[in-house]
């Protein structure tokens, strides 16, 4: 059965301070009409601190979309490949162990994707399969597991490893002024994750069913406007309030696997924001604790995209992990608006099973 | 067992021949040392017609990327759902019973992906999966069928929606004056093509075993550089080479599979151009004429990216079909160099296995 194994996280080491993104929105938007409100949104938010790829006097310059991306390229190719090598470790592969390479990014474009340089790179085997994602958002994380699993499915001796790599300070834009903006601003932070799904053996999450929702008429609540000084993040007011139509679709991926969502072990979610994780934890009826990994997450780096749900998950092996046979639920949340959801067992395999 | 149904594809309206690149080419680039050498190589496409989405006049125009990437949105969005829809038609199934959409296109760029939109607009399941992907180019027809066979291969009742949109015209770059650019200003051609993968039932290619492969350290033969001005196609002139190291991974997947890749009853390949076809017809020793249906698709309709195999497969079903047993191949190129190839029957079944 496949299994979602211990996550490898990396944040960069330039680091912003909720302090320093109240002063920064102060001083450059002194004359904003609703800086009161931006204020208030990002102090609400918990971000405590961020990691970015340069230092903020940097990340605030705009030097433009193709500079933008062949910087992206540069970070990801001099940080990805050590986060992946350390994910092949935890769960005792090796990169000739591995069949498909989910990538999954929405903070810079390459074409080919990152995969093709790191099956040169790392020298993966030629035949791995490549699945690059960028469309998918922060909900692309919970894809990735979703995907990897049903690689695993189709081919139970089968391993794939799954990488997130999200520089949202590259897609700072200092003319976007609304206050979607300004708290988008204030909200998301960098990091790249990797982990291995084994398709025998591993300890981790064991993956027992998936499923998606979108709900209905909601796609341009998250979107990026294309321009050519790159990606503009558009973020509807009413993005916050879509825990009350999700709580349903995890409710029923748990009752359709015979389980009741609100009585589960271990729950990883994208922690988009602050109320994300308030709603959900009123409409599924389950204790904030039971959030404590994502709300790290999102405290400690802010919303890094697609992946928090991997950072979360990296938190509760670091916590000892919940014992076997401990049922859990992983959902990314994102743009469409999109849920990708799974529930599973907790299980610690011993030996190689390589 | 997974079956890829008949595709259905759309051209658009607006048609561009040979005489009338080579006499844009002569008269746009009179001053340009190597006009001849790019005249010779246009000519040499054997591309006698494409179909591109606005008028000549219009396309040669480039009104920024923001503008570029609202028209693929907005041509997208005009087109699409017809040729879905058809493609469902013939696989006599509803929107209801598709469980993914996979969504191909390198030639515009949006988040969220067309699929969100597709699921609002043509009234699918609010659980449809949905798998975008921007990053293949070329190789991502092979791709798309391929891991909609590997989706039916983990849920054996499933059925996957395969849709590739190429506006390729878009993408062009007046700017862009290289020998590369003005043949491949002369090569590429506009096409929207779908086609449903059944898990049970359906007549076409029951999909038997796929592969990947990718030739190494050629991640730079085949890139976009990404600007202001969008995506800039970047073709080495060492790309046309890449059958002679790609056949053996053909031989290979085919003798795992029992086969001889020189002796099949079909083959549906990428018409990345006319090298590609005769070096393949050479290296795998196969009559050129067993490549008609992709030769026809090149001529007719230029390299329409990721819809080349599924235009070319539809060919094969409007020849009325090779006859049940009969074994093939169909292969996807694209950048990386990346090869999506698979291998797989010919199926005729009756009635309603819905």
């Amino acid at each position: 059965m496949a299994t979602l194994c211990r996550p490898s996280v990396s944040v960069p080491e330039h680091v912003i301070t909720m302090e320093d993104t109240l002063e920064l929105a102060r001083s450059r938007h002194a004359d904003h009409p609703q800086l009161g409100l931006a204020l208030r949104l990002i102090e609400n938010t918990g971000v405590k601190t961020r990691h970015i790829v340069q230092p903020i006097e940097e990340t605030l310059k705009h030097p433009g979309f193709e500079e933008r991306n062949k910087l992206y390229e540069a970070e990801a190719k001099a940080r990805v490949p050590a986060v992946i090598q350390r994910a092949l470790d935890d769960a005792e592969l090796l990169t000739s162990d591995i069949d498909v390479i989910i990538y999954v990014s929405c903070t810079g474009f390459m074409m080919p994707s990152l995969t093709a340089w790191l099956i040169n790179e790392m020298d993966f085997e030629s035949t791995t399969r490549q699945l690059p994602i960028a469309q998918l958002g922060c909900a692309a994380g919970g894809a990735a597991i979703n995907r990897a699993h049903d690689f695993c499915e189709a081919y139970p001796n089968a391993n794939a490893l799954i990488v997130a790599c999200e520089f949202c300070s590259l897609c700072y834009q200092p003319t976007d002024l609304g206050v979607g903006s300004l708290l988008s601003n204030g909200l998301f932070g960098d990091g790249v994750a990797a982990a291995v799904v084994r398709g025998n053996g591993g300890t981790g999450v064991q993956l027992e069913r998936n499923s998606s929702y979108l709900i209905p008429k909601t796609e341009d609540w998250i979107a990026y406007d294309v321009r050519a000084t790159g990606f503009h993040f558009l973020l509807d007011k009413r993005v916050p309030t879509t825990m009350e139509p999700l709580a349903p679709a995890l409710r029923d991926l748990a009752g359709t696997h015979g389980w009741d969502a609100s009585d589960l072990d271990f729950y990883i979610i994208h922690a988009g924001g602050p109320r994300i994780l308030d709603d959900l934890s009123k409409f599924l009826e389950v204790d904030p604790h039971a959030f404590r990994f994502s709300r790290a997450t999102l405290t400690e780096y802010g919303n890094i995209a697609s992946a928090v749900v991997l950072d979360a998950l990296r938190r509760l092996f670091e916590e000892g992990g919940p014992g076997d046979r401990a049922r859990g639920m992983l959902a990314g949340f994102g743009p469409g608006i999109t849920a990708e959801m799974t529930v599973g067992r907790w299980a610690t395999m011993d030996g190689d099973a390589r």
